[in-house]
């Protein structure tokens, strides 16, 4: 069998696992006030570029998603999103439980368009029932988005400029990061984000640990008492130094970096294989998900020997499915499915 | 100066100011034990059909969503309702902050499509991943809507069936039931309302109240503990009797029924003279809210000697405007309208 | 029969309602936005010398309570109070509804004291686990207490000085203030309050008003967006201008200041005639409640003609009861009183 | 360096360690829905006796206690806990995050005492006010208690009587059960909680796992959706099985049952070593957690070699402190200790 339903099916890299083995029986105090902790805070600091900024580890991605966003938000605010995005989709009301709602944009391939954020933006001031209605106290996007798709710089700069004009702050969802950071003719690097938005997470379940998101900012003033509302939120986790472990494994030796550059070298060669047997994609990502339209006497003949998720109901002839490679994913997989295909 | 703003900018009807002051030096138990609100409730079960029934009342609209949404739904329920519908727009994210997302159907005229409504409850029961969606737990509809249009019973018919197919309830709100009740052609009857939904809510604070609404159902079971639902929402009031006093007035000598009947006449009135003009309605709506399509130069004529709103941005030759009758709209007010438009 | 259960038994003071009346068939704008609300602000800010300061006028005391306090808290904070304070005690978690701890002190006859506050403060700090702890965000005090009695100027004094020390905001309940404000050896004044908390409210409903509490800082900036919050909470009343009619009427002509007199004259003579019967008072109360201890004979007797509420569960010989006056006590009722425990 | 701070500074017990290595590189379906979840549930089903139960599993305790409190309660309802426990004093807040009341009752060396609860529960209801207060709506207590003391059978039945009694859930928080059933004169087995109680919690994260808390109840309708409610606390892990494997691992082998003995044995040692130099106890607890009163000298010889927690602030001339042994306490540890005491 070979799996490419997603990048959560198997356990965390080796190398992650390993320093968990290695630091298992060591003793520390808890809730992340550890030195593994530390150091893998020093680390992201680093790497990003901003040793005045801060990092702070939870466990999932709804999780983070949460207490981010209610610790970003006034009681009265609610959170500007796409559509088809995460938080508005997935996470069985997880941001509105804790009081706030999803102001819905249109996506574009899973994106959020700039001129419809501005627009938004205006016309809600320009109405001066405004007080009736709820204020757009933030943006949320993902990079990638749910849909595998990137923003060039220059469209996450037009972004984060409206954001500023309106003094809101920009959140990045990066529980696949990695595979948005190293994909082909992606121009936004790790140093960049930090200026490109107020507040992003590393995701590392998606990315090769066995859990956890990394949130980081450049502006820490934002994520005041942040220990409290990880707590209050049921988000503080009592073993923190188990997120330190697993970051600082991730960020050594530019772990992050090759699970990111293998997960996404694998997709291209899924991709490849595909369209050489002439199967499209309905969506053009250059990540880890990739999105193919396949006769359902295809999808048949792989199910026996290859999981992948549907992507909306099926169709009569043909049908949506998502394929995703991960930390676990191997050349032998993608051979695998290339005979499967080719028998 | 006369006035086309909304329905709620004058005081009470004067029938119903007349009992206040009447009553005003009596002495009762408080927060709606007293015997005013006990014959109130009465008179609705009566007008209602419903003997075994049960009504709750309450200060404002907004309020009154919240608490009966709150009621309705489990904790982890959201609220189907249009894009345009009042909860959604209007209400400062008052049902999000009690934690229920709002689950947005597209509106056709305001009004929500059954079929629309099955469809969206399908495909949501036929997606395995709906435990970490948030699920339909209700539905949310206006009677007349947000764009004073009404539903036939048989729309009605149509939308509660799906509901009590996927055994989740329908509520209605009435802030604006007279005008509904009493337009032409309407076919449903307050008899009705209760075997066409759930839960409704009679207004009070746009029919001729000072303020107030009436929650009615005929399935009391829904509404359970409901003195500490309206306790804990800060929607308890103290001299509760003064809406049972108010609703006694407005369900004695018909005065409901003539408050509906007479906004809609000259909601007629005030059509027929802005049609026989040459401007046209943008939506048909047969209720007090009335919506025109008018020349910036009529609309520039009109302003220094009558009041009413635009309805979204101002356009550059002509705008949409929406003009309210109310209780405290008269023959003369229309008569004075049409002389403006005649000069 | 003779009413001492409370002082929200009848409607509003005669020249509320009179004013309610005369104005009852102007068209105003909603939601506060009218007049009168601006000329009710305007008396109250001259009145507590504070023309930079603010006031916001709510429906009811739970309601209140719990908008201003879910605005001044953080959201993981929570709100010092006593134990028979009212918002910890009556008023069906409105206060935790929203996301609020409330962080119990031992009260002294229904006040705080100013040094169980300092202490729990300074043990709070001191304590390093604090982060996993709720923290003091505010203070709440009522004035008078729930049992009646009042705060002297120096021990407001010490309990503003410690939240001054700790940076949290003062809010004092005054949903009796004008009892309080007019009570024997009461040494504070409306203009003083401003200066000795941070934000309080002049009670209406239970001061003469049909409704309303008035919402008064000179802090204005605390409570920021506040339109929105009520609309939020279900608090922001369409006839906003009912609010603006009631308290323009109750400050003027010394209104608010009379009801206030006359309910503490009344409540002094209903005093003498307990005690000249030899029944003794529980709690010394300077304002317009109190609280006796009755044999359960001359429970029995007055009970046909004279209404009053137990305190606590009834004892076997005697039992402990509370009277209550208001506006619309006379010095005929408390004659009626003095003759039926004569008799 | 020994340590006795808590028992949640170090990793898992090896065994459990090593399961999650050899299934690391395993594929299996997120969110709980894969085998090792499944055979977890089986076996605890198993050793609690009650095979139509449900099992779920959680990350950690404070987001245990918040999901199953949310869920157990109706929205206006409050939880009856002791003043000392831990969801009332160190989980900043997250019960009232919710909504929910905590009501508070004073405790017995961390117990709560059936009669306090029971004559609670009856002025509750004598009160005619009740729906003006917050509800009890289900009891929280722990075993062992934050103190470390344990229930007899006794005493546990006659606390689940009265909840039965009010037709309330009684939830225990398990979160250092192991050390609670294998306590000196317990005489509460595993299968005997799910007749002593609704819900319970067996405890992993302080009982030999990373991290995971696993639910269970004999009543499995009390837990409804309970995959969405934990998706909506942002509870439900994605690689769910994580928490499958390391309960698989606790319950084979009888290694919670080891794990629980050994804690106990050391603490049993530790207080005789403690006991045997004269130092008193504060609390005479069964189980992992001792607490001694220590001369402040002693406290500053140990310091340097051995870590752990004050109980409160620090005395003058002795201290209470609080030592704690786990899973990797060894009997070294005991006798560093003893030498230590002894120069």
């Amino acid at each position: 069998m070979i799996y490419f339903d997603s990048d959560y099916m198997a356990g965390a890299h080796p190398e992650v696992m390993q320093r968990l083995v290695e630091t298992n029986s060591l003793h520390t105090p808890g809730y992340g006030t550890d030195e593994f902790t530390h150091r893998a805070r020093n680390l992201i600091l680093e790497k990003c570029g901003i040793p005045d900024g801060e990092v702070y580890f939870l466990v999932g991605g709804t999780q983070t998603n949460a207490v981010v966003i209610d610790r970003l938000l006034d009681k009265n605010d609610g959170v500007v999103a796409t559509d088809t995005s995460h938080i508005n989709v997935h996470e069985a009301g997880a941001i509105e439980a804790w009081g706030h709602k999803i102001l819905i944009l249109p996506d574009n391939e899973g994106k959020l368009k700039a001129d419809a954020l501005k627009k938004y933006l205006e016309e809600f001031y320009a109405d001066d029932t405004y007080p009736h209605m709820v204020r757009p106290g933030m943006v949320y996007i993902s990079f990638p988005t749910e849909l595998g798709t990137i923003y060039s710089k220059k469209e996450l700069q037009e972004i984060y400029s409206i954001c500023r004009e309106y003094d809101i702050p920009l959140y990045i969802d990066g529980a696949r990061l990695a595979f948005g950071l190293y994909a082909k003719n992606n121009d936004i690097g790790l140093q960049d984000l930090p200026r490109l938005c107020d507040v992003f997470y590393i995701g590392g379940t998606k990315c090769g640990a066995l859990f956890g998101e990394a949130v980081v900012t450049a502006r820490p003033e934002l994520l005041r008492r942040f220990d409290s509302m990880r707590k209050l939120h049921g988000a503080l986790l009592a073993k923190g130094r188990l997120l330190g472990v697993q970051f600082e494994a991730l960020f050594s030796d530019y772990l992050y970096e090759r699970i990111g550059k293998e997960g996404v070298r694998l997709a291209m060669q899924l991709k490849e294989t595909m369209e050489a047997r002439g199967f499209k994609t309905f969506i053009d990502s250059p990540t880890n998900q990739q999105f193919f339209i396949l006769p359902n006497k295809v999808i048949e003949k792989l199910k026996p020997y290859c999981s992948f998720e549907y992507w909306g109901p099926p169709g009569k002839e043909e049908s949506r499915v998502r394929f995703v490679t991960g930390w676990s994913t191997t050349d032998a997989d993608i051979s695998t499915l290339t005979s499967l295909l080719e028998e």
